[in-house]
């Protein structure tokens, strides 16, 4: 068996995470992970935070896994000399171009799948890319149409409906075509992508109370509940709509392989609550697996040696779980 | 040292209300239980669980603390006979009747707190009285304007800006003069009730991401800024906006005396989710303090004995601690 191979991309290289990426590779994993990157960025940090690394060229012709102090690279040029905490926009372009072969390389399936540091949205538009957010790439770099975000930590997988829009415009965002196809493609995914036969999804409200009854608001009864119905009468596995502050307790989330919120701040604190600092982001509706990491770039950290690197292994970890259901 | 004395309403009688404080009552307490009902109620409940109960009438010139196996009772006269777990809106005059009393008795001065099970608004409003919870009719009744909701666990409180609308109109509800009295209340109802010298108060955002900079809608920047900003040249102790995805971490709860989120869905899944079925409501901005049990009336479980007292246990001891903080 060729071992699973994983395309990094350590994100913004002012940021936390090439720190990152090298303090994972510190230990060896049951896995080749190919970083798409300048190798000179991750030497000159590697340096800086003290610790030992190995760059080994990635031959796609001969798999390997990964001993421990060292990383494959994919050379991507960098386009200026970097300072750990100084963004620089001459480095934009060069940041989109690592996402890019990446993308390109998992679509030709030289890899099972892509991992992502974290970027940083504002200097990738300074450098006049626009550029929306890892999501929206990769989708538009696949030709994928919708996808959907879903975020794991241990014992518990929230998808959203709607992502990152003002809260004033969810209510109009939420549509029966939408959760059509949000649950559609949660409920491939699960099957495909993590191996479970008959996902049970379960459906938070978009009110408070999921509308009691239609006291506090009508979606549920305008628009979720007859979505819901008619998925279910396609076969889906589907309980709810019920309140957000209802289905979040343990005799719902023992039965449910994945909640579905309606919008970003209904789900993801409960969920950060309980990851703790080791949740990951995972792309549903990709023709290929994608996590990354839940947090920013932390610029202040960057080269200082102290950045937690729990939400990247735990991207790799679950990268690398969800390859093996596709061998 | 009087005794604490504490005003209890079971709430719909069909419910588990009685179930509950009877159960409860069926060990001592360091505070005076003087329950606001029908005693015939609890007597027939006490018997279809199986317990023990002694009703003691209450006499406000001699107060004394509660003996295990007993309650006392401030009588009002049911309406009709009660069967567990079937509504009837012949005694819905009846709940409310127990809420005025309890809410008066507390507005002279006569208890410590009030502390209330959980009714059926439906049923209420059948009755042909217009009714929208708790937290109004104490409002209401006490001619108390502005009043915040609050609900607690172990090391988490929080509370709430806007409460039981649809989503929709949560933007809209966000004002300046919203968040200058919520946050009034909120800041001298920690110092007064809770005994906290000068509360420190976390601030969610309204938008994901606290709004990113105004990327992702300009509330933030528009409204809640400014307002905090005000608040804080007035003295107040404030953090925030930050993202509701990120306020939740043990560096900021630690630090925190009560974090507000800006509506129902962004706050209580995660304070559900910690508290466990131990959660307490406390209405802040009331004349008296008044704590609540979290949950409905679950008419299902009603008269079988296997309902949780957890919520309202804390609502007493809440209730009680908070009632040392006055004397």
């Amino acid at each position: 068996m060729t071992p699973i191979k994983i395309a990094v991309t350590p994100g913004e290289p002012a940021g936390i995470g090439p720190d990152l990426i090298i303090k994972l590779a510190q230990e060896s994993w049951q896995a080749q992970l190919v970083v798409f990157a300048d190798g000179e960025i991750l030497e000159t940090r590697a340096k800086a935070l003290g610790l030992p690394l190995t760059l080994l060229p990635y031959d796609a012709s001969n798999p390997q896994v990964q001993p421990a102090g060292s990383l494959f690279i994919k050379q991507i040029d960098k386009a200026a000399d970097v300072v750990a905490g100084t963004l620089d926009s001459e480095n934009g372009l060069y940041v989109v171009e690592t996402l890019r072969q990446a993308c390109q390389a998992n679509m030709e399936g030289d890899f099972h799948a892509v991992v992502t540091g974290p970027v940083h949205k504002g200097i990738i538009n300074k450098a006049g890319v626009s550029f929306s957010g890892h999501t929206e790439f990769f989708a538009y770099q696949s030709n994928t149409i919708d996808v959907v975000m879903l975020l794991a930590t241990e014992g518990l997988n929230v998808a959203l409906a709607t992502t990152h829009i003002p809260l004033e415009y969810v209510s109009r965002a939420i549509t029966k075509e939408r959760l059509h196809k949000v649950l559609h493609i949660i409920n491939t995914d699960f099957k495909l992508k993590f191996g479970v036969r008959n996902p049970h999804i379960y459906v938070c409200g978009l009110n408070p109370h999921a509308g009691e009854d239609g006291h506090i608001g009508t979606e549920e009864i305008q628009t979720i509940i007859p979505a819901l119905n008619e998925l279910r009468e396609e076969g889906l596995n589907i309980t709810g709509p019920l309140p957000a502050d209802t289905i979040f307790q343990p005799k719902y989330l023992e039965d449910a392989d994945v909640v579905l919120a309606m919008y970003h701040d209904q789900g993801l604190p409960v969920l950060k609550y309980k990851g703790f600092g080791a949740s990951v982001n995972i792309t549903l509706g990709l023709p290929f697996i994608r996590t990354s990491v839940d947090h920013g770039t932390a610029l202040d950290l960057a080269g200082h040696g102290n950045a937690d690197p729990g939400s990247f292994r735990k991207a790799l970890e679950k990268a690398i779980e969800l390859a093996h259901h596709q061998q």
